[in-house]
């Protein structure tokens, strides 16, 4: 067994060894899980998550590299969580991306950690949120949490975020993407990576049209930025910081920041009570209760809600 | 309220619009879901189900229809379901497209549903059993289910299906796509559609090789026939009859329908009771406990993992 309190402490210390460690207790869903849980949670609350979303091929990597040198320069500890399975983090990328990202592999103040997307529905979701506590508790003023933007799990990873950074590169069809997978209405900032490349105005003018950013708001809403960047020169890299903490200060001002934060941990709660309930009706496969009511239905002597209500009745009467 | 033992005679006796009525109760949860559902009961297990998926632009719509006017042909009733979005069914399509399904409108032999895919995230998986029950009930001898390849949902839906029919085109990089998706571990019967184009053999040769069909299998094992079509002038859809034909009789003789029927049942009785379960999570919403146990954790006073433990006592002991 682990001793998680020392663990913990020699995250809180700054070692990555710790960190490394804790995110793969907390990830594995070890038996352990639940004393790391409990032993972070008086020193979480500390980081400003900050989600990056978008199609492949628009930069994400690239953006939080540059992302992560900022925060470095003003002196922030950064923790990186790359959802994305192209991601060089990840280990699916071109060599020339992972060179890049390893100007700060050897930088203390950076935790860099990957998360592969494969696995059962809902792992990942269920399993980023618990990476960010580790990360927070370890002392990162930052979190960047890097998810490639198609799909429900990402939408819902980006749902993890204090702050949801949204980016796009000319030319890529990116507009009608986006509005697919939905992430036109979870961007606080936009990105238009790229920016030197024929048709970054369009694509701007096109969001900023799609966005509805033109229209009359109430005073005091949140105006989504539009930022033009070339991450790989840093250029934009700035104004991306600033539009970040403009968006955070808006957020702490009016109490959206704890608002989304409550919000945030309601779902983590629903999601993992409802995965352990999930795994108490797998249970029952074990003693082959599942299976008669299956029986009963294929031949039609029941139906699939009488044998849920058995099922429920059985799981709530500690059956 | 609805007369559901009425209508569920007038189904049997063949009346759409009351077929089309029982789905839309099943479908839209109603409260009189669950008579419905015991109603049905003991008249379903007759239709033999056959999923069809694969990428958009493949031709689904066509070989379903087509599949139906072969079907008809036999004297058999045929039911449609298509919770693809792209589907002429479903109304996202050419105008051509539904022209040409437009066929069987009038057939009574035929019930043709769509379902959205939109809505909640499994929605549509606890939604298209239930249809396939209402179809089954109302006397179709065959049912079958279009969806489109991408997605864990629709590949849940596939698993739906007594045989799963995975439809590829030449030129449209489908083979990589759908080892992406995962769909090349579901077929029982592939079909590569658009046999007349460039690239149609290549297609097969390559599909061919990504399932290992060169390989020794144990005798006695299911080996996924493929099969080329030009589904729009009808051409080898015979020669798919006869394979799900070929893959049903090899089911019956070796027990492996009943089994996959069970299977089925056992997950659909799971769905619904974590739908339940969840439903209930959600009534606590309503009470503010979830509330008052998200702040808990955003303040640090306690872990996710501890609410979700509390959440599900209260749930569990009736509370």
């Amino acid at each position: 067994m682990v001793d998680v309190p020392q663990l913990v402490e020699q995250a809180r210390q700054g070692r990555p060894r710790a960190v490394a460690r804790l995110i793969s207790l907390v990830e594995g869903a070890s038996p352990q899980l639940r004393e790391v849980m409990a032993a972070l949670a008086p020193l979480t609350g500390g980081a400003y998550v900050v989600g990056l979303t978008g199609s492949p091929g628009v930069g994400k990597s690239t953006t939080t590299s540059a992302l992560v040198t900022a925060y470095r320069k003003a002196g922030r500890r950064v923790g990186v969580l790359a959802v994305d399975p192209s991601s060089p983090f990840s280990g699916g990328a071109l060599l020339g991306d992972r060179v890049r990202m390893s100007e700060h592999a050897s930088d203390p103040g950076v935790y860099i950690r990957s998360m592969a997307t494969r696995g059962h529905l809902g792992g990942l979701a269920w399993a980023a949120p618990q990476a960010i506590r580790v990360l927070d508790a370890a002392g990162c003023d930052v979190v960047l949490v890097e998810t490639v933007g198609v799909g429900q799990s990402e939408v819902e990873i980006a749902s993890q975020a204090d702050t949801s950074v949204v980016l796009l590169a000319p030319g890529m069809g990116d507009g009608i993407q986006a509005a697919k997978a939905g992430i036109l209405e979870i961007g606080d900032v936009y990105v238009v990576n790229k920016a030197d490349r024929d048709g970054a105005d369009a694509t701007a003018r096109e969001l900023n049209h799609m966005l509805g950013l033109g229209e009359s708001r109430s005073p005091g809403d949140w105006r989504p930025p539009i930022v033009k960047t070339v991450a790989a020169r840093a250029e934009g890299i700035d104004e991306v910081v600033e539009a970040l903490e403009k968006h955070r200060a808006w957020m702490e001002e009016r109490g959206v920041l704890a608002q989304r934060r409550r919000s945030r941990a309601a779902r983590e709660v629903e999601t993992i009570a409802v995965t352990a309930l999930r795994e108490r009706i797998g249970d029952l496969r074990g003693d082959q209760r599942l299976d008669a009511l299956a029986d009963r239905i294929v031949t039609g002597e029941t139906d699939p809600y009488r044998a849920a209500d058995e099922l429920v009745d059985g799981l709530t009467n500690g059956g």
